[in-house]
């Protein structure tokens, strides 16, 4: 067993619980008051239902202690999604996403959006239902590119272009070897990406949408991008929106054993002591990395999702294509 | 936490480990030498990578042990299904389920096969990757019947059929109804019926098939049936071939906590006996309880299933459809 | 050639251009203000673009005339569907479709509707574009028979429950083999049948919706229903609901002879003649036979369709669940 | 009406019946024994029901003459393909088509052919059924560049990689940018076109392959390529894989006056005259201009295909990716 006999000076950072929702990342480290240096938090309730909290990396120092790079992440958490017919709630969260991704957008006044060339980038595996989330958007997506080109309007490559790249056992290819190719051929000014992503804690899983305009770094999403697409790599600005849809196996075992340690201790002293002190000298990081050896190799490779996915991812790909739409809609 | 206040005498049934494979609920029980009343097991290595292993549950005692009805399980475990080009493993697979298969069918004359009127039933949600078995093997079936109603055909109904009833949430029926309105209708001689299984060990996904005789009781499947399809519920003969896609969150934690207490045991004397203390005092199917009850009430609703499930399944689906076709094709 | 050796006098009716449209049948016979018996006609502008037309069939004789069952026929048809964003022209045309569909109902009060049990059938091939109206229609259905269910209230199958039968060649059972099944076993108040169909004019395509009390009759629909489904063979009334998305080749044909002929009698005298004079003693029905002898033996099995069905299918299939959805939505 | 008042010089060539296929081209100028000067023919019947036929553009005045570039064109016809458990046909197909490929590949020696880096595009429209040849064939074909490139094996991109561009509404893109930037990004030595393609004679839909090593060039296909995908646009050698799925709806027309023409011939003297005469004056282009615009404008849009072309597309497109998995297979 490698935790054992490791230094495990820097075993605290690459074992960390895996989630790619900058609001979660925020929890880890401290309460809601608790103030992180270089990173602020704002948060507020849009309607009854419907929580927007925006943290923001100001410094280096917020973005080590996060682990993610300086920027904005803005998330939209919603409740009673689908209730009614029609259902306000998607409407009502399209167009917070609507509003959001303006104001992230590059453009100096609003009205030059309408004269923006967009490229939307559908990551992820059209075949694996939690999975599906870019594929999906990409579907349920107005483009127009065509239209303006076919008109020989002369602002070049103005309008929505949008591609599915799919995944590296479909294509043989890297996401973003792709997506880097389309983007030196047709020259978008932003991209946006989708992607379905990798929660802490299934209470957000498919009513979260996090949009950043950081981009997509390696590591993050369900398939585990191993190269990123951000301005750095790509040569634009790229602007991620996901929602988190899986929760990683390991981390489902360690909740579990941290609330059996608790339910331990309020049950009897006998037993509370003994289970306790079995961890007490564990950081939360070695007890993640244990947790990881022992569970069978294979399971590095699942994930845990409910079982209506198909249902809800299909009703939050509708809302996303319906805030992009809306913002790029003539 | 309920299970510190019960009387845990009927707790042991009814909160096992879940697993839908005959196979595995005879491991729980027994090593592979010790004989369980009432159950006969054989195992044969057909191919250096493929076992068949057949349990036999002859008496009500053995039925109850095994928390399975009477009947015979047969399991087809394989491995390196695909590869090679073509791949051979598939193809090696298909023709011991169609042997297997055969056997099985009502019939006293192996040439009496073609004069069967058989509906195959694909179970499951086709929109969810690993409950979309079912589905995927119809859209691979040789369907006929129809060929010979066209022909008119003396022998009514003759010929392969093909039924893909959905989910409740989807048909607003439970698949056993609809099965049950089709089957008065089209009197078939007997039922095949393809459902998405799960299993206990992560090792066995989507590379064991198993079929049964005994049909599809409730509680089964990864959507859980809650009326059966069986001899009982349609009045034919219902033979069942599932693959084990998904494992219950709860079992990968019950394992997971297993694991660590025999890591801990061999790691170091001091930790050895807390753990170990800790939990010496439940039976397994009160463990599993309690993590039932700490783990967030969503996971019940969830499961962990591989991030290749899309490649596996379809390659799962295209030998079981073809082991069936080899069955009844003229 | 079968048709200069034949006694002409029953062809008039078995060999007709082939419509599904009640609407179109009007107008082969007669122009918008000649009367035919029995047949009456009822037309009004809801919108700049949207026109409703109500063909009611009263009498025997007029049933024989349009060569349809005595009946209710309401056509929706539309312009510009999906303009703007979100696009009104759907909106308005599933209100439209509620309306009537609430007053085809088999209830005395409005009120009555939510205590009804309504199966909704989607017909046609969900693998062949222009056929896959039905089973499209189906994914985007409400249905909650279940949640009744499962709540067990007393009002026994109440709510709305769907099924997508498929084609012969998937199940090897005609679909009225297989609907009438379902119906008998969960005996619902009302089937809603929903169909692709065949046009008689390019101009109707992806943009008419026919609403029928007479249900679904043998010949009709892209797949051509050999077994009807309607009252006589379900024992509950059926609502038809269809949208035509493909035309016969055989009418492409003929439709451009007559242009031709047309063409040629203003051209040139000299011409004129000839062209006319070929065709002059035949009548409609001949000439279609005559075209469809003609026709390589392979065009019977094919149709025609726009290049953009995928669209069209998608947006007329959501108006149409959207309309479904408004009538029976709690 | 424009045909009658048009000098006539130059409609020959431009109006004439659309075909993608160069065996029919042929056919369109000559019997099976005339020569083309600068068209090689050779005609092989490989198996009793599988024919092999060898175009070779040799000249610019042969590639005038048959309106397609100079280069080779080969096609494999076949009847009953699917026949038979498994299908032997499809087998047969497969090994032959990939033979040529073989030939047609950029190697000096057979053995160089597992050195290549060869990347797959499937084009055409996934949601309309005659058109999603291409994105069948990817979703069967064996993809491997990205193990090499896992494996960081010094050939730099070596192995098959595949895309689905899509079409021009769903991605904003010509697919030939789409192609051109990727080509750029991964750099491989042949690029492999799969399209859909509209066929003249309904004989030949969904039976024929077509391999031509000139690529893909502006008209061709279902969806009518605005842009090639060819060594001149692309800067590597291009391989394009058709399939005759459709055909065009003015072709079914023409094709019907034509035998029209030749029935009325033998039927009686006095209409003989007539008929002929009237188009007697017309060469075949004119006839075809007459009826495109004749037909409603909308036809040009549309296309004519059989109602099975769900299991034609399926069947046909395992086994084009068959074949090309048995050249690249490892």
């Amino acid at each position: 067993m490698e935790i054992f006999n490791k230094d495990n000076s820097d075993i605290e950072e690459s074992f960390n619980i895996h989630t790619d929702l900058a609001v979660e990342n925020r929890e880890k480290f401290a309460g809601q008051n608790v103030e992180i240096p270089g990173v602020k938090l704002e948060e507020e309730d849009v309607y009854s239902d419907v929580r927007l909290t925006k943290v923001q990396i100001v410094t280096d120092e917020g973005a080590s202690i996060m682990g993610k790079p300086k920027g904005n992440y803005i998330t939209i958490e919603v409740y009673n999604m689908n209730e009614g017919y029609p259902p306000q709630g998607m409407k009502n969260v399209a167009e917070i996403l609507a509003e959001e991704l303006r104001r992230m957008l590059p453009v100096k006044n609003p009205q030059d959006i309408e004269k923006l060339s967009v490229l939307v980038v559908g990551l992820g595996n059209r075949d694996v239902t939690p999975d599906a989330l870019g594929p999906y958007v990409i579907s349920n997506l107005e483009v127009n590119r065509h239209i303006y080109m076919l008109q020989k309007k002369p602002v070049t490559g103005k309008g929505v272009s949008a591609m599915i790249p799919g995944v590296m056992a479909q294509s043989g290819m890297e996401s973003a070897e792709m997506v880097k190719g389309i983007v030196k051929q047709i020259k978008p000014d932003v991209v946006i990406a989708i992607d379905a992503l990798a929660a802490r804690n299934t209470r957000r899983l498919n009513r979260t949408i996090q949009i950043a305009d950081t981009g997509i770094h390696p590591g993050s999403g369900i398939g585990n991008h191993r190269m990123g697409l951000n301005q750095e790599t790509l040569g634009v600005p790229v602007i991620a929106i996901g929602i988190p849809t899986v929760i990683d196996a390991a981390t489902i075992v360690s909740d579990t054993i941290d609330a059996m340690i608790k339910a331990f201790e309020s049950a009897s002293k006998q037993e509370k002591g003994s289970l306790t002190n079995v961890f007490s000298e564990f950081t939360p990081a070695q007890k993640i990395q244990l947790i990881r050896e022992l569970l069978e190799p294979q399971l590095g490779t699942m994930f845990v999702t409910p079982k209506d996915i198909d249902e809800n991812i299909k009703c939050m790909a509708e809302t996303v294509a319906c805030g992009i739409n809306a913002v790029f809609a003539v």
